[in-house]
């Protein structure tokens, strides 16, 4: 959508002159009700905030007045959960963003559900932010459909699911780490490599088993099913799944652990089980989160971008929410393998 | 502050009852500009600015439509640099009692300075918030009385120096968790224990300190002024004050590192000295941050109830922006000691 819509010599859907009295008309409804929907307000009725929205979008309205130096000064940072130093890089990246077009960043959390609930998007609506940066979340269709009516753009940060082909997103190169991560492995020797994935229905989690198989596979080995298990990315779930590999007598001697967080709970699994990191069993990360270059011993992990990730979803929201066209509306950050003293070649 | 001011009997400074027109005449300015300066404008002159604050300050004006209801859904969170998981714990306390209140969190940086700068408060003016968390960070006076007149609450959390008498504070038990954890390694029998404090002219870092060396002197030892050295809180600062420590000949056989982030600094200076911790040399950290389980080996360090600490400072800055009395102006929440691995008696 353009910042200022000219009529279209077409006469096409997307004229931007329609009034709040011609939507009112078009929908059958009164002038107070379409601007209560337009702001968000919950006494509207569910049938009638759909049938205005639909034609708000059909027209593509443009408020009056609404021109864009008016707008908020926030931008919106939803997380599924503030929980560990993996959303500080995600935060920093996206303050450093907003204070450079002097903007601020608020913050809003969906407590662990990869979905908001129903009153966020009220709230969001009252705020009226610039944009909104989801991370590691998915918006419902009709969440996103209800931003949209109000000019909120929304840019997905580390995507959980497969976004929908108009919400532009920023990821990482998942894949790829986890290939470059089981190759590094495979070059030291090792042959047997557990694998800890993230949840199983989070496709960046999916991509770097994938690419684990895929590196395993094109090494000539076989996957064996009972080395490849699931985890949620936390410390906690990398020591309970680590501790069943490492329970078999047929024990690997390598994990890519899929997270640092989960490979601190390898680490903690190996000194349970008076193995020694990296001279009894190697460990890869995956995010290059500070603490990974503190912890004992430092630990080789596959770096993902996560501030530049969150910049560059910040900056493409500012950008949409200019009316401007963005350069990429999807784009992929490239991850890297970083070698540490977690990983050596396997004991003789 | 009370939240509707009644005409006070005494017709004393407090009566709320003026009208902007009052505070024009009083001031000698026109009533434009007197609402320039409520609403935070920059283009009036400092003087000016200065004078009509001070009268809006002494009769305690309550603006029109100003009822609680209709005040922001913001709570601003200050840092003065968004650098470690030290931060995220404040985060996720803020975040938590906002999210309770209805209310968001909107997040500013002063980029490093311990007093933000200028334009920090003309963008916090203008958003509104409905109160100002400043963490380890200090407002000026300027700042603070500039805040007041808008009836912005500020509260301090963790302040860097002493907080003046009219700002409400939210800090943590610093002396005595210095005190309990030189205890800690007296009892181990350790008697050349090294110090290393966050920066001199913090005073959360100096009562550190202080605790240590009142342990020190009450077991009837004298600290040894070399081995009480300064750093600013990160891993880099840690290691390089551990470096100087562990270079003498007379080496501490103890490290109190002042901070979690330290004393992984101290670990990667004992590993880089061919130093075991504990073994060889016992470290205990300041703030108990999520990693300190962790690390390797998991560290012994006094809890800093960093969450508790954010979400009292929350709640206070909430009551106060409703313009109720709160029970505490200044709280000092607890410390306690968390014994895990990194400390041993020292090697006979």
């Amino acid at each position: 959508m353009s910042a200022k819509a000219e009529p279209s010599a077409s006469g096409g859907p997307a004229s931007g002159k329609i009034t709040i009295a011609d939507i009112a008309t078009e929908a059958g409804v009164s002038v107070p009700t379409v601007s209560k929907v337009m702001n968000g307000r919950t006494d509207v009725a569910a049938h009638t905030r759909e049938r205005v929205e639909a034609i708000i979008r059909r027209h593509g309205y443009q408020r009056r007045g609404d021109d864009r130096s008016r707008r908020s000064t926030l931008v919106e940072l939803m997380f599924h959960e503030l929980e560990s130093a993996w959303a500080l890089e995600i935060i920093r990246g996206a303050e450093q963003v907003a204070r450079e077009h002097g903007l601020a960043v608020v913050m809003s959390e969906s407590q662990g559900r990869l979905t908001p609930g129903h009153g966020w998007l009220e709230s969001v609506i009252a705020r009226r932010p610039l944009g909104v940066i989801a991370v590691f979340s998915d918006l419902s269709a009709t969440q996103l459909a209800k931003l949209r009516a109000r000019d909120i753009p929304v840019v997905v940060v580390d995507p959980v699911g497969e976004p929908g082909p108009e919400t532009p997103s920023i990821g990482a190169t998942n894949w790829n780490g986890g290939l470059t991560a089981t190759r590094h492995l495979l070059e030291l020797g090792h042959r047997r490599i557990g694998m800890i994935g993230g949840p199983e229905r989070v496709l960046c989690s999916r991509a770097r088993v994938d690419g684990y198989r895929a590196a395993m596979e094109t090494a000539g080995l076989t996957v064996d099913p009972d080395l490849v298990r699931y985890g949620d990315f936390h410390v906690e779930a990398g020591f309970k799944q680590a501790a069943v590999l490492l329970a078999r007598p047929d024990r690997p001697t390598a994990i890519f652990a899929g997270s640092d967080l989960q490979a601190l709970g390898v680490y903690e699994a190996a000194r349970a089980a008076g193995l020694r990191v990296p001279q009894d069993l190697s460990v890869v990360g995956f995010d290059d989160l500070p603490l990974a270059e503190w912890v004992g011993p430092p630990l080789t992990t596959v770096r993902q971008p996560l501030q530049d990730m969150a910049a560059a979803g910040t900056r493409l929201a500012i950008t949409l929410a200019r009316g401007e066209k963005p350069e990429h509306r999807r784009i992929e950050l490239a991850t890297t393998l970083v070698v540490r003293h977690s990983t050596a070649p396997p004991a003789p």
